[in-house]
């Protein structure tokens, strides 16, 4: 049947109707006086989320362009840069960090683990010469379902001096990340997990630490450059022609989140993602990440029971009971699969997936 | 009243009904089979618009990020550029390039003209040592309304062996553009404009010679890596998430731009162009570019009568006729208001908008 499926992938994520329905309107002028008036509430909704005081830059990509735009705002070649790497997400930061000629080191831990603050320590309070300009890291890493203790790392990175770069595209909106309390100095996400509409929007904030750093870039990106953000946020308004349509979703979407409140968004996603985690448990399944401390609440990943491979249980789920779930990335293809329940989801969507799920090994086992 | 808006600036552009209908419907995994249906599906609409054979790059960002992604995938610190300017948008090539630290020369002419052949030849032909290796363009100039005779000036860029990387945000699937028979290298768009979508995707057609040049690139963008694009492309998906519904609705434009057809649609702009600046001299008004042989198909300028200014004829005509039009910009704010008709424009639109027009003058000369 066309038009059931339900998506359960890390992202894009479901979208409320009424937000869809918002979306399907007409583009307004984007230098009209009426899109600075969404442009500056969706702002002030975004900073509420963000759990910040500075400026949201708001940017017409994906999460990958916050990523390109926080690195080429603070880094030349040759300046060193430590990745903090516990899945695909924050090997990306290396990886784009090196495009743009810095000096990367790493701290690689095994998938399925979060990075150990002590571990962190070390590394920082053995560059006396003060080295390390800017420390990247995961918040949430969206490939193996794992959440790093962000509050604890951003303390060490600050303690050391250098610059905390923290990717929080599937966890801003779903998982709680209190930026200017935890001394977060740049904090990026996106807009089709948390925040509930399709992709195609991507948020950056830069501290006042962040922004003294930057004065040092000697070639940032045009697309993405923060100074012409800044100066045209002043004016409730953005340098390019931005996805008019998205920013009226992302206004609709930003008003349910007012509603619901943002202790009872994060209460929700946490009750979800244990539920899920209990109801695997419980049909036998195991959960790649065991440890519920570091366990996402946005993303599960699970391990295909015995003669049951990844691809059959992905396709009897789609195909039978319309859920989307992610196989995993790389080497963990066809190894687990990781079930979302990111932004737009319920506990009774989360009880429809374990029935079906239940349902699909059952099937698949004859 | 709300919601009757009609715009005629220069992009966003109307979009069909239909296409905001496709556009509305739940995001779909764009790591699906299905997506990769309509991935291949668009760009080989794409490359039937661009008149090329060449790949068709598609990100999600505005057409400044395919400006960009043309620069930074091309240009390294040193290199010398050589900027054609008729306006902002050729301007911007040249503010890119600088940003990049390339050594930028400028041809540049007074808004409302064009760039003369035989200019670019003289400073092309004194360039004995072949130290420009990239001149960039603009086809239809935004800002002015002036159509630069393309063809003649990329086969003087290809005669001196750089390449032409030119800008064709409001042009491509308006006005005729012949990519591969015009020996143009770089091509770039966006979707809000001929395409008739909302903003939010950006197009770029890079061809062999191109492609040879890219690969002295030494920092490439991360975001818009062509080898990224292109080894994704390969397998019909995209290296980031993309603006899945953006890709829903342009599929969905390009179906009725074939229905159409590319010549019927240069034909359908070219005389919406030309009866609009009939109407507008009938009424006594000027136009700013009074040489038909360079005005544009896609965007007239208009002088404001003797006495009337230009702020109180956007104001009447959106208060009290419901039509958007463009104010000038920079040094041209307030002397000129732009009308776009790019896109799902109608000859009943034009004469519509001649209509209000009219009534506006009326009106303010009162």
């Amino acid at each position: 049947m066309k038009d059931k499926d339900f998506l359960m992938i890390p992202g894009p994520t479901p979208v409320p109707e009424s937000v869809l329905l918002a979306m399907a309107k007409h583009p307004m002028g984007h230098r009209s006086s009426e899109f600075s008036k969404v442009v500056r509430r969706v702002e002030e909704g975004l900073k509420w989320v963000f759990q910040t005081k500075y400026d949201v830059q708001i940017y017409t990509s994906s999460g990958t362009g916050a990523m390109e735009s926080a690195i080429s705002n603070l880094v030349n070649a040759g300046d060193k840069v430590l990745s903090l790497i516990i899945g695909n997400f924050g090997a990306r930061w290396a990886k784009i960090a090196a495009m743009r000629g810095a000096d990367v080191q790493k701290l690689e831990v095994p998938y399925g683990k979060a990075i150990n603050p002590d571990e962190l320590k070390k590394i920082l309070d053995a560059d006396t010469k003060k080295e390390i300009k800017v420390v990247t890291l995961t918040h949430n890493e969206t490939s193996t379902g794992v959440t790093n203790p962000v509050k604890e790392l951003a303390k060490i990175i600050r303690e050391h001096g250098a610059i905390s770069v923290v990717d929080g595209i599937t966890s801003i909106g779903a998982i709680d990340c209190k930026m200017d309390e935890w001394g977060i100095d740049v904090l990026i996400s996106g807009s089709q997990k948390g925040f509930m509409i399709p992709p195609g929007l991507a948020f950056l904030v830069a501290n006042d630490r962040a922004w003294e750093l930057h004065k040092q870039c000697k070639y940032p990106s045009f697309y993405f450059n923060w100074d012409d953000y800044k100066k045209n946020l002043d004016k409730d308004t953005t340098p390019w022609t931005p996805a008019v349509n998205l920013f009226i979703a992302l206004d609709k979407a930003l008003e349910m989140m007012r509603e619901e409140g943002l202790e009872n968004i994060f209460a929700r996603h946490k009750n979800n993602a244990m539920l899920l985690r209990k109801g695997i448990k419980d049909m036998g399944l195991k959960l790649f990440v065991e440890d519920e401390s570091i366990a996402s609440y946005a993303i599960t990943s699970v391990l295909p029971p015995e003669g049951i491979n990844v691809p059959d249980i992905r396709k009897t789920l789609k195909e039978d009971y319309n859920i989307v779930v992610a196989n995993g990335q790389n080497d963990l293809k066809d190894k687990i699969f990781r079930m979302g329940t990111l932004g737009f989801v319920t506990e009774r969507d989360v009880l429809t997936a374990l029935a079906s799920l239940k349902a699909t090994i059952d099937k698949l086992k004859k």
